[in-house]
């Protein structure tokens, strides 16, 4: 598998996924044709056409990927963010869940961006978003064998907010589950390739083991040795 | 019925239940045998300890609520916040959804803070938590016809997280479904009584409909016509 799972599209300060763009030109190669899969937004076909006015900047053609059929007939899949429920829910409804997981563990390289790299992850556990609509189940893609929670964001300390932090969420995840988690702050990305995962981006990633206190790691890393 | 629904346990500055004391003894009045709903957590006893030392300041005693008979011996039911996921799942795997919300809408009081007040509305679709656990379906309570969305939090302008505010989740949830949401301060409470719904508590509530644009409501507002 070829993996390249983003926290977020767009990093403050800088334009829709210019951050990311010398990973995406690498993963993809000479590859063209990209798979677009936009349900996490609400207005799929404007979505669509975003990603494809970007990507055309690189040579790449993007199209939606509707039905299994179209998953045949491209060379790489993107996952865009939005809501992680709405976007596993439209992959039950559409029967897209097991065609692209059976091509993408053939070799059909795959990005994602928030909700699209939180579903490259065994479960859905570990998102952000808001449960808007019931998906069928939370059992996602797990194209990795860890759990990955994008936008991950460091506690203020000057907060009077009493809801919890992003570490005390995962921290009840563990409570309940053993999947380590990557805590991926906006601005890096995991590169999965050759069954391992390297921090790539420019922000330290910080990842969270039951059991164990938390582990920041720098941008170049190998994460195998905290993940397995 | 008669609900208080709580934001949040505790306010920036204020000790465990401070602010919501009043209305806490206002709706208990007379009764003092209190069952505890503490699965939002996951350390049971403890929590029904805190709420013990808490509400025995006011007269009342508190006793877990581990099976649908204990919901027969108790005079008000308490479900305390934590993580709303974890909270609707216990509340299935024990059997006791059904026995509190009727005994509830046969009158037994009902308060709940956080996850609490989350599970009093028709679903957990408007919840802030991370989906640590996949309870069998999304429905909870139901003792009022709107969402509410605790620990309402406004946009900080000068952030550059990426992530979406709380105001665009709920929006999401309205580009996928039409029920009202109650955007609930810390600070602030939903006191319903005689199918009414009174904003109690110091801090503004913002109501959200599909399609409209949101509305400010001050303390000790009636809500119903919002809300219909």
């Amino acid at each position: 598998m070829r993996l390249l799972l983003i926290s977020s599209s767009t990093v403050h300060g800088h334009g829709y996924l210019d951050h990311a763009i010398p990973d995406i030109a690498r993963i993809l190669g000479t590859r063209k044709r990209v798979g677009f899969v936009p349900y996490a937004l609400a207005g799929h076909l404007g979505y669509t056409v975003q990603l494809h006015e970007r990507l055309s900047q690189i040579g790449a053609e993007v199209t939606m990927i509707a039905t299994p059929e179209d998953v045949r007939s491209v060379e790489a899949i993107f996952t865009g963010g939005g809501n992680t429920f709405r976007l596993l829910k439209a992959l039950y409804d559409r029967a897209l869940l097991e065609p692209i997981r059976d091509a993408v563990r053939n070799g059909l390289p795959y990005i994602g961006t928030s909700a699209g790299t939180n579903i490259a992850a065994p479960t859905i556990r570990t998102t952000n978003d808001m449960p808007i609509v019931e998906p069928p189940s939370f059992n996602a893609f797990g194209f990795v064998r860890y759990q990955i929670n994008p936008h991950y964001l460091d506690a203020e300390p000057s907060t009077t907010h009493m809801g919890e932090t992003r570490e005390e969420r995962i921290m009840q995840f563990h409570e309940e589950n053993d999947t380590p988690v990557v805590g991926l702050r906006e601005g890096a990305q995991l590169l999965v390739e050759n069954g391992s995962t390297t921090l790539a981006g420019d922000r330290p990633a910080r990842i969270f083991r039951r059991g164990q206190e938390p582990v920041e790691v720098e941008p170049g890393a190998t994460l195998d040795r905290y993940l397995d």
